[in-house]
């Protein structure tokens, strides 16, 4: 279990790298997350990625930071698999190492630290630096928690009964594919087959009606051993922490792909998720009781804890910003499209942990799950075009004029999440922006 | 393209391995499948996995053949990769390079080699060796190309609507869990929800309808990159081989949680296959024309080649043996529950890889891909025993007076594969074999 705060989260600690300490800044002192990244164009020769942590607007080379200065006996072999770039070696090595890294680091990043002026020297600044998946997930499941989304897709393909049967039991979910996710970038329209009418026969063409996700990824720390399931309160045990997540969707493919065995090419051609990873323990002061209404179904007991009752869910604004090529041209900002938040998914990271180790499947270090589409509850708030368009039928109003009803060639979608809350500094997720490029 | 054959199928050929010559025999000269192995209890040290090649019922240790004798200097490059046990590395340097080392060990292990005297000293018995998974594949994908399946049971879940109007369009699949592939063994019954009534609630227990389904493996040599589709005339360059694969299947989880988003906790618990991987290049006298009905809607032309056509599909007989506990108690053998052949595939094995990447999803070497169970077409030729016991209304009777509906705690399910044809020396798949043992 993660929950309570600790000296890493004191509001009123500082860094020595002034940009942390901005208002409205996504990495302060108290947000460390995790990346691989390498300098940018080191004389043609690529260097090798190393691990990373962001610190304001720069980026801690953990290698570096290994060699420049002195650091205790227990922190040294982290660093020495992080500064080589294994995060995998590093997520399994567990939350109580995960927990002396942070606090070696935050110490270490504080203003006043003794380390300071070796560390100065370590530093890249964020926009010279070149970033990696931070692990190549062998595994990536996909599920279906955000509940408003369930109930607004449903609606569009099932009018008289949205929710099926087992959606208040069972956190949907299904495999997707691991070698597609990638750190957004160039995303290309994927062709595939389209049924276009009841009448005429499906045609091999590029996706017509492609679309976003506005997820949250979950990586997992720990694994499991095949066989053994993980108890829900030992499940965020086995969570490192947080990203974002936008599944691409090729909407016109998966209506006719799906049936009987779910989403396939519609959802395989890419994945893109924001490359730090906030861990669950940045994340201590946003921790929320799991909101389920009193006449809905009560979680089974492999799905229940009293820990997930009381602080199981997390507070995180999420939201979705477009910029087209026309904006881009024009010189106008991306304009924001929704906003929502990870407590509008209906279950929990942890019991999406527990279910999918219910069956004894074993989960690895670095393994993704996404949490399904998070939109919140009311019209304009729906975390997809498939939402906010009424699956096609509403075209959205962009400023400059144009319009959408699903994404367009040049279009670049950002996704965006950070937390507030009284008493706690703001932590950011950073973003992750993909362009569509025109089908090859 | 794999087609023609050439002298490694000459069925003259005979080897100085003489269990390899034998009538029935799995593993001939003709067929030389790619495995990864280590010798059984090396003292306590377990020694590295390393690559090797069945012959009669011997395994050719290909770390030591490479430092027994001289090989063409082609060749020594490809024995050292296996002999290192990376088969990824080997399956990703492609079709020239899988047949000159298969030329090679033909004649290495042919009668009247002048190699044979030093490889005599690499062979280990087949029975004195541990098998590995020969590779851990990073995606794996299962299809459902099996039209009788299919039907069947379309028929047991909409009997007025069996097969659904895109199946004869789109060859149907999902992503799998890569994590629980094995090699058979012991396989633990799965716990999860199951929903007995309409009435009452769901139930977290042990499964009740615990299910095998007959499948063949099909193993991605060379990859792709993401966004470039693999078009049909170089669909099988990407394909090495193939496997037998059990889809082990909790029926009972599968009905309550695969809406709408396909199967998940009802298979990820464990997929079985098969040790040795035969090659399509193993597989040339075998080959057959694309059955489709003339009647069907032919495939769009992304899924069409001349190639497909004429020798697209594969005569392999494929066949499932059950030994209950009560049976092996008594020194009864197992026995044969049925047979089928994976030309009851609806879709061919390039048919499968070209609509996998046609989105332009990319595939890795060592990704696995199932075809879905290949029933026959006969009432007792289905692939499970969700269709043998039509949904488990219709106990099938045991030697020895007892029956079974699903599969029972202590039960071994065996898959078999195997080719025959005029003129040709048979080839073998080998088996998987795997245990029930009961939930934990």
């Amino acid at each position: 279990m993660t929950a309570p705060t600790d000296a890493t989260h004191d509001p009123a600690l500082r860094s020595w790298v002034s940009s942390a300490n901005l208002p409205g800044c996504d990495f302060p002192l108290q947000n460390l997350p995790l990346g691989r990244f390498r300098p940018h164009g080191d004389g043609g020769q690529l260097a090798p990625w190393r691990g990373g942590i962001a610190i304001g607007d720069q980026v801690l080379d953990l290698a570096l930071a290994r060699q420049q200065c002195p650091w205790p006996d227990d922190v040294q072999p982290l660093l020495d698999l992080l500064g080589q770039g294994d995060l995998a070696a590093f997520l399994a090595s567990g939350r109580p190492a995960w927990r002396r890294l942070r606090a070696a680091l935050s110490a270490a990043l504080a203003e006043g630290s003794d380390q300071g002026p070796f560390l100065e020297l370590c530093l890249h600044p964020l926009a010279a630096v070149e970033m990696a998946l931070p692990l190549a997930p062998r595994d990536y499941t996909d599920f279906y928690a955000g509940i408003h989304h369930a109930v607004t897709v449903g609606t569009l393909m099932r009018p008289d009964n949205p929710l099926l049967p087992n959606y208040k039991w069972v956190p949907i979910g299904y495999h997707g594919r691991a070698s597609s996710v990638g750190l957004g970038g160039g995303v290309r329209r994927p062709r595939g087959q389209i049924k276009s009418s009841a009448e005429a026969p499906p045609t091999y063409a590029p996706c017509r009606r492609l679309d976003y996700e506005l997820e949250l990824g979950l990586w997992v720390g720990v694994g499991n051993a095949l066989g053994e399931p993980v108890p829900m309160d030992q499940a965020e045990d086995h969570l490192y922490g947080v990203s974002l997540l936008n599944d691409w969707s090729a909407r016109d493919m998966q209506a006719w792909e799906y049936q009987p065995l779910g989403p396939f090419l519609a959802k395989s051609f890419a994945t893109s998720v924001s490359p730090w990873l906030v861990s669950l323990d940045a994340l201590a002061p946003f921790r929320r009781p799991l909101q389920r209404p009193a006449d809905d179904p009560q979680p089974l007991p492999y799905l229940d804890s009293e820990f997930n009752r009381s602080l199981g869910a997390i507070d995180i604004t999420l939201e979705v910003w477009l910029q087209t090529a026309a904006m881009r041209q024009a010189g106008q900002p991306p304009v924001r499209l929704s906003q929502s938040n990870a407590l509008d998914a209906y279950w929990t990271p942890a019991q999406l942990l527990a279910h999918h180790t219910s069956n004894g499947c074993n989960l690895a270090p670095g393994d993704l799950l996404g949490t399904g589409t998070l939109s919140g509850p009311a019209a304009g708030q729906g975390g997809s075009l498939l939402e906010l368009s009424l699956g096609g039928k509403q075209a959205i109003a962009l400023p400059g004029g144009q319009t959408r009803t699903f994404l367009e060639d040049g279009d670049t979608v950002i996704l965006r999440g950070y937390c507030q809350a009284p008493g706690a500094v703001r932590i950011g997720l950073g973003e992750v922006a993909g362009t569509v490029l025109p089908a090859g």
